[in-house]
């Protein structure tokens, strides 16, 4: 018997339940949660509806999760986790250019997964300072890495000009971030989720890379356009 | 009489309304309209509750407006009307590099003023598809402008570089778009909406030219950036 089916065990004695949850429902929990938030939105989404959906007592999701806060606290990590493998940010070296049109497409592939999320931060945030608290600490990690990656290639130099200082690297990272958390609800605006196909998220990355090109010489600009080809 | 009060008092006739409603309470209800949106957020501010602020019945704001849905409809054309004169649309001619910053700054202070309207974008499209349609057009012919004074500046030949094609117009000019229309939006992922202050708005319009500032010239740069300090 393995550890955790061990403590799993235990703390079904102590807790007095007959019916011990099923090893596996936590992330089967979490995965319906992510599809219905995205399908129905967060607001008319509840427990029991994600119980009904996988045709397990309330009781059962009670086990592993509090509240839907709970549920989405539980999902960030996992959002964090993707994030920072799209931006390649555990790699030893920061990104060159050749690998910004990838970098991108990854990025927006993680913020259409988990669109609910981008969609109602506002909200999700105001409603729950545990959650603001882990995703303000996560923000400006990624920010910080955005910039200095931005500062890293020293492109303008390259182009004979001076090179872009502290300030203006910041609020191009800042502008990086917004089309990229927001080009879902920029399409949302004119159709329905249904119909937004893969190619227009892709489009979300040409859109980033649109922040990038005048910073690039003329070389990496072509190398990079074409990939969108 | 003027006209106006006359088929005023016609129609209140005809609809044998005992209390004639008092005129200017339209205005009067849009305006408190969008101060409990802004304040509350649109889902959580009906029409009661808009007819309890201003003291008036219920009766008296039906007079005037079916549904909520009626009342975000009669104020986007208010909207409209700001973020044309905000962006100099009907000027005879395209505005000038030295104009940006300007056109900038009164943008913002007009996403700021009818921020639950950018803040809510996609559900207030989704549930009404008369506003749908009206919001596509304003949007289209937006973009349209934005595009056209980008071209119209050709500030990539006075730097002895290839024109901006057109294509690359019209992703500049959505990102624009992204960014002033979310800069609230970013500002409030962090904080709640009092804690905004004017100067963090004002920033929003220094995000928008930072978008542009590698398309300026040097000299235009250095002014454009002089006019936030």
């Amino acid at each position: 018997m393995s550890i955790s089916r061990l403590s799993n065990s235990r703390l079904s004695c102590r807790m007095g339940l007959k019916m011990r949850p099923k090893k596996g429902n936590k992330s089967k929990i979490i995965e319906a949660a992510i599809d219905l938030f995205n399908k129905d939105g967060v607001g008319n989404v509840g427990t029991n509806r994600i119980a009904a959906h996988l045709q397990i007592s309330p009781g059962n999701l009670y086990y592993h999760f509090r509240d839907k806060e709970d549920i989405i606290r539980a999902i960030f990590p996992e959002i964090s986790a993707a994030t920072e493998a799209a931006l390649m940010i555990n790699e030893p070296n920061l990104p060159g250019e050749a690998q910004l049109v990838a970098i991108a497409k990854n990025w927006m592939t993680v913020v259409w997964k988990y669109r609910f999320f981008y969609g109602n931060l506002v909200e999700l945030l105001r409603n729950d300072p545990e959650l603001r608290k882990l995703y303000g600490r996560r923000r400006e990690a990624t920010l910080h890495f955005i910039k200095s990656a931005l500062l890293a290639t020293r492109i303008r130099e390259k182009q004979g000009k001076s090179p872009l200082d502290g300030e203006s690297a910041m609020r191009l990272a800042i502008n990086i971030w917004i089309i990229a958390l927001n080009w879902i609800r920029y399409l949302q605006i004119d159709k329905s989720d249904a119909e937004i196909s893969e190619a227009e998220i892709t489009d979300g990355a040409h859109q980033i890379f649109a922040l990038l090109e005048p910073y690039l010489d003329e070389q990496a600009a072509v190398i990079l356009r074409e990939s969108f080809k």
